[in-house]
This record gives structure tokens, sequence and C-alpha cells, in this order.
């Protein structure tokens, strides 16, 4: 086979949380440019498709697959697009690349890597709340696929006393459904009953779904995979129908 | 006064690290409907003038001041956008407007009040390094214009205990130079020398700087206040020219 005339890519492209007008136009850009998108069923069906461009999607559970496929795509000259919701860096395809570019040959070094930013989910459910998210805090995955869930308690219990709000990707599922009802005694025991907790379930989408509560009156069944959740810090609050924590310690008005 | 014929309001707009294909369609189009644009200097500047339009620029350390005006505004019935760098619920306007919404009339509560998500600015940095928050991270603001130094340096150290990788905003700044120095010194304690962490000066502008090294390397002059600085965990590698963190923690594969 001759050498390909165009150097391949990859571009790990965000495509925010579900609302189109929060597509960056970087990412509508790479998607015209793309002759490959590959991603899991669901994202790429976002994708228009048209003449030159082919469609990989794949089911979900299998991202080292669909990143070496990339990968492999680009190797033969191909211009690929790996298409992920929310923002490709946070719990998303980008790692996976990476991954895959670790264990391959060490050829795909040169290939044109680059990772486009999205909308990430949390930032997008802090949006639609007020903001919770306005001081320091912390993004956990939830999810005992890819770590131990002694280290996750461990790290809701450190980042609780550090006083930060948090945000949770993949908080519940139906295999682990006695999981997330620990993680909330857990958090209740580190950040006091009174916390305000959110739960925001298919955010910019239709059926956006948004509610508030103490974490005293927060249950498992509030939450599910479709679902990411914020817990605010002590001094997270409510003003009208937003919640927002502010943006300095108590006791330390902004000087 | 006869009451306004149409509801004011404010849109707190997040215009992304630099780049305007960055910037999302819906703050495009929030822009192109507004009366008013309020923000810092800088921010205005990236805001086409045009007829029917009224731009407010104003130094920064007034956030509360920008905010009442931009409710004042809006309670005469303009279509205010408040402008942001990043996203304006990450350390930057969201929680400056609710602040000044609280310590306002309640007839305020009435406006209509939104935020427009927009790329972060560790979100862009992580992007143009690789994948170093691709596992929990947490979000920390240096300034301690907004809360004590010490429960600054509690927080690195519960983080940095609990594994998760860390970006911070507001590193460094010429009225307070030896601090950023004291962080660097509680996150070797607390991180380990070997972990890596990246100085990303002017993200996504022209002129923008990368630096990875691991963090006994690591000097105080490496940051300043237009630096985003990211700390990965005890796993974050290199491969190649990208700096990232595995989605899994050590010995536990994605089943």
């Amino acid at each position: 086979m001759s050498k390909p005339m165009t150097k391949g890519s990859v571009l790990i492209a965000g495509l925010g949380p579900g609302h189109e007008a929060l597509v960056t136009e970087e990412v509508r850009t790479a998607l015209t440019q793309a002759t490959d998108v590959v991603g899991y069923i669901p994202y790429v069906k976002r994708v228009a498709p048209r003449d030159g461009l082919t469609l990989h999607a794949s089911d979900n559970r299998v991202e080292v697959d669909r990143a070496t496929h990339a990968l492999q795509m680009a190797a033969e000259g191909k211009q690929v697009v790996v298409v992920s919701s929310g923002d490709p860096g946070v719990f998303a395809m980008a790692s996976a690349v990476f991954e895959a570019l670790e264990a391959g040959p060490s050829s795909w070094l040169d290939l044109d890597i680059r990772v486009l930013p999205g909308i990430t989910a949390m930032l997008a459910a802090a949006a639609a709340i007020g903001a919770p998210l306005g001081h320091d805090f912390a993004a956990i995955n939830l999810s005992d696929n890819l770590k131990p869930w002694e280290l996750i308690e461990r790290r809701l219990q450190l980042v609780g006393e550090a006083g930060l709000a948090m945000a949770f990707y993949n908080p519940r599922s139906k295999s682990r459904p006695h999981q997330f009802a620990r993680a909330l005694e857990v958090l209740r025991d580190a950040c006091g009953g009174d916390t305000l907790i959110t739960f925001a379930r298919d955010v910019t989408k239709p059926g956006q779904e948004i509610l508030t509560v103490p974490l005293r009156d927060a249950t498992p069944e509030m939450a599910d995979m479709r679902t990411v959740v914020i817990v605010g810090n002590r001094d997270t609050r409510r003003v009208g129908n937003y919640v927002y924590t502010p943006r300095f310690a108590p006791g330390h008005q902004p000087g």
C-alpha cells in the first residue's frame, strides 16, 4: 500500500450536553471535514449523514476498542472524529484515546491528535440551576467500574471535609442501586443535612428535570444514569428559584 | 414611569477561553439580541459594537457593582448580557449576579435571569495538553481575596490526600508572590514530587504556552495570573507530547 497523501487525524470532539446551540463552531467545523465519525450510538446519531462520511456507531463499555479503531483509521490517512457527549476530557473519550495510543505502535504518535472541548454536563446543569459551582468544587465519577467503591467513599469524605461543592457523574445504575444510598449517607455525615443537593436530569434536552432538596431529604431514587448530581458547600443557598454558592468563604467578603 | 412593555432579562454568558470558534451559538445569539452588554473591559472588547447596543465596560474587582447595574437595567426592561470569560459559573460572574440579586429588591426575582455556559479555562487547557482531568478532579481558586490562605492550604492537603487531580485558577499575583511557592510545597508533600504539573498560559489565544514538569521541578515563576495550572494524580503520565490521566484507578481495569 502506498503512503497516504494526507496525514491522518483523530479529533476527539465534545458535542455538549444535548442542545445543538451548545455545540462549538470548532466542533461543527471538525464534523464537516471528517471522513469517519466514531462513537457511542446515541452520540453518532447526532451527526448528520452526508456523502464522503462514514459513521461508526458502537455500544458503550467498549471505549478503548473504539479509540483503537479511530487511531487505526487515522493511520490509514483518514480524518477521524471521535464524538463524546459533554466535554471529551471529563469522564468521556479523551483518556480512552490516549490509553489506546499508549498501548499502540509508536508510529501513531505522529498522527494529528487533538481534543476539542465541549460544555460538560455538570456545567450545563450548574447553569440551569444558577451557580452552585461558583466556589471551589470537585468532579467525581461514582461508577465503581473504574475504581473500588472504598476509594469513592474515601474521596467523598475528604472532599466534603475540605468544604468543596461536588458534581457527580454516573451516580446510580441498576446494577449497583445500594451504592448511591451509601454515598448519600457519607455526604450527610461529611457535609451536614442542611447542605443543598440538586438532581439535574436530561439537562438542556426535552424533558429536562431539576430537583433541589436538603441532603437530609435526598433519596437514591432521585438519581439515575441520566442525572448529574450537584452537592453544594455549606454556604450554597437559594435565591428565588435559583441555587448558588457565594464566591467567598463566610466572613471573608471580597476586598 | 410607565411599566416597561418587555420583560427585562439578564443573561450571564460565557465567552470561552479566548478563541472565537469556542463561543457557543447560544451565546452568539444572546449577544445579537442584547440592548446592553456589561463586563470587565477585555471581555466587553470581544463584543462587536452595533446600533441599538450599549457597551458598559468596567474594571475588575467590581463584580457585585457590575452585577447590580445589570439587574437595575433589566428592571427597566432592558435585555442585558453580562459577559464572562470561560464559563460564568466557574470563578466568574454568575455567583456575583446571584449575590446582587439576593441583596436587591424582591421585584428583581421576576426578571428573566439565565446562565449561558461556556468553555471554562481548565477544560480548554486540559484539551490543549491531552486529558489530564480524565479521572476525578477538583477546581480550586488560589486567590486569597475570597477566602483565608489557611483554608486554601487545607484544601490542597485534603484533595491531594484524596488522590484527585486539580486545576487552579488565579494561581499567582504580584501582591502575593510567596503564596504560590507555599502551594507548590504543600502539593509536593500531598501528591509526591513525581506528579506532573502543567502550566497553561493564554490558552487558545495567540502566544499560548504550555509547560509540563514533575512537581519537584516546578517553580513559582512558571505561573502568573494568565496561567491555568493543572496538577495530575499519581497515575497521570506522558504519551508522546500529550499528558493524560487514565480513567481507572491502578489495578482496576474497566470491566
